[in-house]
């Protein structure tokens, strides 16, 4: 018996990193087996930011889903499918429309702040303003109890459920009130300590071969203030060590005694770390080689979910045209 | 060989009256015999300014496409359709949302006219903002090359046609320009002699009885000033000699010669003009007593045409999608 329905999406924007990995999709993995999941490749949300140049959205959505198939989502156990595909979100997305407050969006905390974040962007489009009406629709349409977010989307929830509460009030109770599941993010930063990001050029990425993440783990910034092997470390500020906090946790008060004594040179600690990694990612990138020799594999698996979701999205249409009395044919 | 594709549609609000008649529908009636025209019931429009009740929608739908064919729109000769059918006008007006600048939609000068009109209800809605977008969706999904409109309506095509040209120049030339077809609407007041409105109840409806319309006419304002039948009238301030501009043209001088002479009593004048009334209205009237006969029969048009106007929306998806790439599937 299953706890619950649960809905969660990621954009196609590019290669997944261990940040998004333990951000997000290290815990959807956990989640599939006690709850029903739909996990949906967003590529209508991808658009709100992205809609200029859309050259690589095809090669992304299958990349993401060779990500998710890779760190162990299983098709067997949970519904992987594609947003575009079911054409029910937008018209949710344009019935929720016609009954969510402007205030509510331009009020949402998240809008300005991203506004300010692209600001190379063009993105002050109605679409972009609308985006958290159109994540309303996805989540709802399945009738989700629940959505695993971290802290940051917290506003976006709640606005989900302003906006199922405003449907049930003006028509009828369609809809559950989603509650999150708030993921206990592991902190990763960057190879070069700032934050994770695409942007920075400090990625590691889930597809790397277990040779590119030795390289990577080489590169990785350490204490500055450790010059000599045996000059004493600062685990705090050290980039490797917030590596060893996720991958190699037995060890950690070791790894630190070590460090802070100037026991060992960043050399042979960055090394235990990385076969740390590739002994944790391993298995992942053994998966990718698999569906790797298996080019048709994405379309089917996203073919078969797209079935499974649009068969309870369109039920759930049902419902809703019934509740606002617009089901003339 | 048709002239080229027409678009347009009418919200089910209610009853058409004569000014809906004379303003859009006669008009229609003659373009489906030129043109490829694809007519629509807006119930989504509907929703823009009409969520909080929607009690009445399918009833007026109903009606709406029995005024439409009592008008003489022929379901043989044009495509009648309802818009909340045609799902891909939702994920169409959802792509469009993504190209399109807050600013064109928040600029469009219908906009804060209506705000202002209709302080009464609450339609600060997201959906209100964004109506331009789901209409140029409507139009541009049958690549339609012309729209009849008032002037009133001329900024919203505008809109559409700067929608289609950024569509155009970011992915690829998928949609024409879409060119207005003015109509020169008929004037024609209410019987109280201001606007023909529904909330001033200074209507005669298409659906009216010939013995509703005497009855109407009997009631029209007249010149004030006239007192006795022999007073010299002054017809550019009668309701009644505003009717006879319409539906008794070839008398015009005659009946305008006899008020000024006071010739004429308005009795007689109205009843002139209710004869000449009933007979233009009369074939509307008959063929609405058989549409009435078959009760089937409005779902079944709308069917017909919904297939019809799946076939093209779909067609012009895949054009976007592809034109876009985003046809991952």
């Amino acid at each position: 018996m299953k706890k619950g329905t649960i809905l969660s999406g990621m954009r196609p924007t590019g290669a997944l990193h261990l940040g998004n990995y333990f951000g997000a999709l290290e815990n959807w993995v956990k989640l599939q087996d006690d709850y029903d999941c739909y996990f949906f490749v967003a590529d209508w949300h991808a658009l709100t930011t992205g809609y200029e140049d859309t050259s690589e959205i095809k090669n992304n959505i299958n990349d993401l889903v060779i990500d998710w198939i890779s760190a162990g989502l299983d098709p067997e156990k949970c519904v992987i499918f594609l947003q575009s595909s079911i054409k029910e979100h937008a018209e949710l997305h344009l019935l929720f429309s016609m009954t969510t407050p402007l205030s509510w969006l331009l009020r949402c905390p998240t809008y300005k702040d991203q506004l300010n974040q692209l600001k190379d962007k063009n993105i002050t489009t109605y679409g972009f303003l609308g985006y958290p009406c159109l994540q309303a629709a996805d989540i709802l349409i399945y009738k989700a109890g629940f959505v695993p977010v971290g802290e940051d989307q917290l506003p976006h929830l709640e606005l989900t459920r302003e906006i199922a509460r405003r449907f049930n009030y003006l028509f009828d109770e369609v809809f559950p009130e989603p509650q999150a599941i708030l993921t206990k993010a592991k902190v990763l930063p960057g190879t070069d300590g700032r934050k994770m990001s695409k942007s920075y050029g400090n990625t590691i990425a889930l597809s790397d071969s277990p040779d590119e993440v030795r390289k990577k783990v080489s590169t990785m910034i350490t204490d500055p203030a450790r010059i000599k092997k045996d000059d004493p470390g600062h685990p705090e500020v050290c980039t490797v060590f917030s590596f060893h906090k996720v991958f190699n946790e037995a060890e950690v008060p070791e790894v630190e005694e070590q460090c802070r004594g100037g026991k060992i040179g960043c050399v042979q600690c960055k090394k235990n770390l990385a076969n740390k990694m590739v002994e944790h990612l391993g298995p992942i990138y053994e998966r990718r080689q698999k569906i790797l020799e298996n080019p048709g594999m994405v379309k089917e698996i996203i073919a078969n979910g797209n079935e499974k979701a649009r068969k309870i999205a369109q039920q759930t249409m049902e419902d809703v045209r019934k509740a606002m009395r617009i089901d003339f044919i």
